[in-house]
């Protein structure tokens, strides 16, 4: 590609409103523009990008035996409403009417119109294993559309579904599809973990996701440094510390603490280690009966944990000031188990406590010295926190790390949720109907880019890495338009490398290199070779990986063997 | 591939609400499946062919100095405020509310979109030209889907826009466009005609269409099989007899007609030949008076050729009855010129004729040897009426013949109708804003199937291109599962096709010769090749053309060099 037959528009700045890094410099570097609140033109130089990462995913689907498909972004209502998610979803499902008055909505997913193709085409046990997957123009109406192209409204989403005869046989697609998407990611040239999730209220027992690891990501992410061990924050396990419990040594003491509402003022005003406080919450159990959670002072409850105990609300809800009050006699800020008669729920980290600080039940007071046991009722014990860094991993491998990710994938076993809500089936070897089994396997594809800019930038602009840049090999000749030579040298390595089937784009525009290294330093081309006359004299062009702080001679004549080394 | 690693999904029969050949096929075949009115999901066979059709339109596209984007499918409502097409434009623009309430519009087309991105991306005339493309979905809430893919409300349609200094650059961009669509169109392998059309309200000059010939299509087009000659029926224009008019012979006689409304049955009553008689119509002019139009008795009138008459509505509107009996007199069919006081406007046929019958503008009475300028006045004289067979070309090659034919694709000079109402300048040389020319090329990309299937299809089923067929081989063993020497053959062939870069299938299902056979023929696979265990014992296999009657015997070491002669 020659830059003049191409579209650059780049700018100084980015728009007021961009808020992250990756937003700011695709903007910057004229990749999108915004049309609309989470609404973007994809420009030429963004949508290279684009359909890279869609070739490797589709590339990879294909490998897998995914079958592609193309499901309507405009999908009828009657659907939707089979499976509930018509009234069950919120407003993030865009509904509208057609002029005749019919209901649709714009496709967030697509599980309802895969499982009614499944159950109008797959009447057999022989036509499974069967796996579908779409590269299409998805829609979610997010209440705050932001962080540019990561959390848009109208984007584009591959959605694989696949349709198994037995649990046993979905588990396989599901690991054939995990497999699939280690090597989307792996040639995607990302840094990325898969964790394990959390599977909320659909119920199966197989979740991951594949996080992209940037400092700026939105979830926690748990892994063991020395194992294969990954989970996000909400389903991390928090295992019990090793040993027993130490016996009760101090004598139950009731502290007065004026004011002490929060555990930082409690540490601070008894002078103690917050280790061994314990912070006590009151939620509603299933009869909307107070139940007190307990974990360590410094710990936080995981309500995704919590809520899944049973005999607790679920979703988690927090019991109202008025019934902590007439359940325990005082405010939250002083409440614990000793003389409490409801459900107490501890930590397992906590259940290892002894003579530990905890509120008394009234109001500005605090017992020192409590014990399970002896001052009140053994707890039950639950793993009801979050992990923090430095914890045991639970596969007993060492300790815990936290990183930061930003999710750009998600597979799912989905169990027969969506079969059985649609009464899709298929006729068994015994010839009896069965619900599918299904899974679900998405990636963000628009999201990826977002994702990878936050994982690889620097104060210059992006830096992708080889196998999606929009162009691998800049050309960057300075004075094509004045010297013979700097054009024929120019000229000569572009072809060559187009020739190797390698993306390089020869930047031809004529601009001054000040401002033409600029422009593919923000744009981030990996490889960027400099032609001028001077070095030309002497027989040397300049090489510079994007991550190079400056540029490196190479003899003229060895630029392309030497270009094509570097290239991943 | 492998027939039993993809998704074959054939039918027997055609739902019944399925309306003409190609939709009938594509749902038997199972190229797509329908999810509401006018919305079809795209079932992996027939998304194979869109696939190939979308690539080859991009290569193509490219090649042209097109430049890739993606717009948003969800469009905000001011930019089609800008324009005027958000009141302008009928219930097909569909639109909605999100969820804050703000207006948007599904797509149909995004000549707002890209001019907006022109206004702000291409300041200077040193950024022109320029043609952006996406290939997208888009959406059309038709009042009545219908024709499966051919007038669908979703589907995919490749639009294209390009900015212009000035008319002349634009009409160079026009004919750059109209060069890449013939080559791809003859990529497509199919057989078009690139007509000249009306320009309609935009006004601009330049307008082609590109018709896929089939019986079926819904649009006329005329064409000079001696020359390139060729304008759709609203713009195929009717040029005048040669020759000067024949003097007066006859006198002006009123004969009474009872009865008689039409001109069948006028030349039934008087016995006369039909060219003798002249057909009025009255239409409203600018004033709303009564304007009297007269096309010969054998022609039509052409109202776009009407409406485009200066002094005349547009669109043209028809008298009332009540207007018509004012203005005349008489009701519709006994009206003429005779006597008549207002503006009279004669086809070009009509003012060379003489000695004519026409209406007397009294109920139930026509004038026969009726005569210009000694019954009436002179009339305007304009080209008003549709060509029809054997009228002379315009271009003097011989005579006209009139075609079927399915539009597919358009290109179209729209000189600054949408950068002037969006105020979308550039800064010209001259250091002074100026609007952008521009232009609009479309190609409905899955129209395309529809339009290949009317054109290519036979009674057991489709026959596709060998470029854009879902796969240009089909591999058929007969005991594929029983057979060693079998199974080894078809395998070879199958590897070496597809090691030459050809689309083979290998159909490895186990369905019985005659469901295999059926399967391909209905698929439409171009080329098939049969292989059994009888025919190997003589070294042979069997060569079948989509369109061949019956199967060639060919050696089956040869068979490869065989297929690959027959590839276009």
């Amino acid at each position: 590609m020659r830059a003049s037959q191409f579209f650059i528009s780049t700018q100084k700045e980015a728009p007021a409103d961009a808020d992250i890094v990756s937003q700011k410099l695709m903007l910057r570097a004229g990749f999108i523009r915004k049309q609309a609140a989470g609404i973007y033109s994809w420009m030429p130089m963004g949508l290279r990008v684009v359909r890279k990462v869609e070739t490797i995913i589709r590339e990879e689907m294909n490998r897998a035996g995914g079958i592609e498909v193309s499901l309507p972004v405009v999908q009828p209502a009657e659907l939707w409403q089979e499976t509930g998610r018509w009234d069950a979803m919120g407003a993030e499902l865009l509904r509208f009417k057609d002029r005749h008055e019919r209901d649709f909505a714009l496709q967030p997913t697509a599980e309802e119109v895969i499982t009614d193709i499944a159950r109008r085409e797959l009447r057999s046990y022989r036509a499974l294993p069967k796996n579908f997957y779409q590269i299409q123009t998805k829609f979610r109406d997010e209440r705050r559309p932001r962080f540019g192209v990561m959390r848009g409204r109208e984007f584009t989403m591959k959605d694989a579904y696949s349709f198994d005869r037995s649990a046993e046989d979905a588990l396989k697609s599901y690991d054939n599809m995990y497999a699939a998407y280690r090597s989307i990611f792996d040639r995607l040239g990302l840094t990325y973990r898969a964790v394990a999730a959390d599977t909320g209220a659909i119920g199966g027992d197989r979740s991951h996701e594949f996080q992209v690891i940037a400092d700026t990501g939105e979830d926690a992410i748990v892994y063991c440094p020395n194992s294969e061990y990954a989970a996000n924050i909400e389903l991390a396990e928090a295992v019990a510390p090793a040993g027993e419990r130490a016996a009760a040594s101090a004598a139950l003491t009731k502290v007065h603490t004026p004011k002490v509402k929060t555990i930082a003022e409690l540490v601070d005003f008894l002078k103690i280690d917050i280790k061994q406080t314990v912070k006590a919450v009151v939620v509603e159990g299933a009869e909307d009966e107070a139940v007190l959670m307990m974990v360590r002072g410094d710990h936080e409850l995981n309500e995704v944990k919590a809520q899944k105990i049973a005999g607790i609300k679920n979703p988690l809800t927090f019991a109202s000031p008025a019934a902590i009050r007439a359940a325990f006699g005082a405010n939250p800020g002083s409440l614990g188990p000793v003389g409490f008669k409801g459900r107490v729920i501890a930590d397992r980290t906590v259940a290892k406590m002894a003579d530990f600080v905890i509120g008394a039940n009234e109001d500005d007071q605090h017992y020192t010295g409590a014990n399970f046991g002896r001052d009140c009722a053994e707890p039950e014990v639950f793993d009801i926190r979050n992990v923090v860094e430095g914890d045991p991993s639970p596969d007993g491998q060492g300790a815990l790390a936290i990183q930061r990710g930003i999710e750009v994938g998600h597979v799912f076993y989905l169990g027969t949720k969506y079969s059985a809500a649609m009464n899709a089936t298929f006729l068994d070897e015994d010839g009896k109907p069965k619900p599918f089994e299904m899974g679900c396997y998405g990636i963000g594809v628009t999201r990826i880019l977002g994702a990878a800019i936050e994982q690889n930038y620097d104060d210059k602009g992006m830096i992708w890495p080889d196998s999606i840049a929009p162009f691998a090999v800049a050309v960057c000749p300075v004075g094509y338009d004045r010297s013979e030579a700097v054009k024929e040298a120019a000229d000569k390595l572009h072809a060559e490398l187009l020739a190797k089937g390698v993306d390089a784009i020869l930047d031809d525009r004529g601009e001054r290199p000040g401002a033409m290294f600029a422009d593919w330093e923000l744009i981030g081309a990996p490889h960027r070779v400099t032609i001028g006359d001077r070095g030309l004299k002497e027989g040397k062009v300049e090489y510079q990986h994007r991550r190079d702080s400056e540029a490196t001679a190479v003899a003229a004549d060895a630029i392309l063997e030497h270009v094509l080394s570097k290239l991943v």
